[in-house]
């Protein structure tokens, strides 16, 4: 276990700095595998998409935006690494690559939309005659700084909704806007403190969210999963805030697997559920029976850190995500502005705020 | 980890022989350390009531009748140790005990209604001169044959309250009660699976309720506690069924840490929430406001099986049980038949069905 001195001695500012989590180096992805973290601080590389497909697939990286980008640096991998194939056999090749790539996960939105926009790019480069390697790279990268101050943006505007003396709860780990939100908080001088969920089986609210607001300097009390309701029940919680892996055109989203249960319980205590939504609703996506809920191999909830927990021949079910409805969201928080759910369509007419 | 078939070859039908459980051993209390299994069938022993309240403090029984008879049997070893003593200086010593053995743990209701009836068996026979440890072992033992059968009774009276094809929820480990229900339901040409929470932090779901549920033939699948609702909202689940670890004459329970959070999640996807009683309504309990929540050291949350999943310079909350308010209960199951929650107190001028 490295403490969170050591963390930041590490150079792993993995919380705010996502060009720190995953980049093209050669002919190379490198990705830092947040699987082992905190315990241990890993860069594991993968030399074709077919590999970047498996790391995504095997949960090395997380997060939807995340695992967007991994995506778009699998296309330009594949585009390093075939650039002496002629035009039209280099777009098959990319076509295969981004085929693979978007059949990883099924639920969240920026996969699909970053292997999208990387193909567009990468033939716009080959059609003129341009580095596709590098110009697929330079979309991502550009992609993750734009994203940077996006989450800049959200995090003041959801700071807005949070008053001096508050809780927050958050359920698995919202990334950067989140850490912005408590951050610009703070510089309104309000006094807002953290309760975060540990959120099986990844245990991403444990390792990694407790790590980043302890990093940010925010007070933060771990609960497991089950504790939710009765925090809520004794007023230790005033408001619940979580990201969104999707979030459809009728306001409803799709994250981690215990964001519903968590709504309810908060919809029950008159808690107000606000959704930090990174890339605005997906025009694909016009309502909650568009969004696919992953589910995963059972056998990863009968392991804790590789730790047996069940016994043998029982059966298990481990869907990755769920869908909560608009009734239980008060707010989805943009980067240009917040939107009620049921005016969450207005996104793509509005400017950033 | 030891297999299903190896659990019935070590012997360890503890699910449904809890004399198997707890019982006193010449001048030790025997206990088989449920933090342990399945992976290991260990049978530690305990010379005193000190170390019998460490035990129970430390979780090496569970379960709010079985820390009930641990007790009974600390009472009726300190007689054992202490039979050479004078009749006062012998009833102050069972006095300390009895004090020192309520203090374990706050929530449960039979440990108090044990330990207070011990007390009154051994004045008893230290008054009439009988052998007081035999005397309150007895007792003990015969409580423990007696809650058998009212175990099964309550099975049976719960098995009317499902249907063919149900799939029922529990939390935690509801004990013999739960498998008895799932087994008088099969007797009744009823096919009925369950769906077991894991139950953090000590995951009684995933080591104790999935393995009895096997053994009994139950069709068990197990999920995180995260995941209740999302179950629900797919219609997987047609009821959910826990045990309480105590009842208040109100009609509300106090059980396992996430109860309340499953029953809201019930409550909103119209699904009946059964509580199986094994002691009915606490006589000194009238109303939920009246049942302390056992807060226990957050450092147990930080482990998994000995593992550490968070970093180090975090706050944590573990609060080991929650209440359940009557609007969110549909029945309490118990020997004299089934009551409304708000119809419990009826329940003393009842008799067994």
């Amino acid at each position: 276990m490295i403490s969170v001195s050591r963390m930041k001695e590490y150079g792993v500012a993995f919380t705010l700095d996502r060009e720190k989590t995953v980049w093209l180096e050669g002919d190379r992805v490198v990705m830092l595998d947040r699987r082992k973290l905190p315990e241990k601080v890993e860069y594991p590389s993968f030399r074709d998409y077919q590999e970047v497909a498996r790391a995504i697939e095997q949960m090395v990286i997380q997060g939807a935006m995340l695992v967007g980008y991994a995506a778009g640096y699998g296309i330009a991998l594949t585009a390093v690494k075939n650039r002496s194939l002629p035009k039209e056999r280099l777009k098959l090749e990319l076509q295969k690559a981004a085929t693979r790539l978007r059949s990883t996960r099924p639920t969240g939105s920026d996969l699909f939309s970053v292997v999208d926009e990387s193909l567009r790019v990468a033939y716009k480069a080959i059609d003129q005659g341009d580095d596709v390697g590098s110009a697929v790279a330079d979309y991502v990268r550009n992609l993750i700084r734009e994203e940077d101050s996006i989450a800049k943006r959200i995090g003041q505007n959801a700071a807005t909704l949070l008053e001096d003396g508050d809780t927050v709860l958050t359920h698995c780990y919202a990334e950067s806007a989140l850490i912005y939100m408590f951050l610009e908080a703070e510089k309104r001088g309000k006094r807002v403190k953290a309760i975060a969920t540990e959120t099986r089986p990844y245990l991403q609210g444990a390792r990694l969210t407790s790590l980043a607001l302890k990093e940010a300097g925010v007070p933060v009390t771990l609960i497991c999963d089950s504790m939710v309701a009765y925090c809520m029940w004794k007023g230790l919680i005033q408001k619940y805030v979580t990201a969104a892996d999707r979030v459809a055109l009728d306001g409803s989203i799709a994250n981690k697997i215990g964001t519903y249960q968590n709504a309810i319980a908060a919809h029950e205590h008159n808690i107000p559920f606000y959704v930090l939504s990174y890339s605005g609703p997906d025009k694909n996506t016009p309502v909650y029976k568009d969004i696919v809920v992953e589910e995963r191999d059972p056998e990863e909830i009968f392991y804790i850190r590789g730790v047996r927990i069940a016994p043998d021949g029982i059966g298990g079910y481990y869907p990755a995500f769920d869908i909560v409805p608009p009734k239980f969201i008060s707010a989805i928080v943009t980067e240009r502005g917040i939107f009620a759910p049921a005016a969450m369509k207005d996104y793509w007419d509005s400017r950033r705020t």
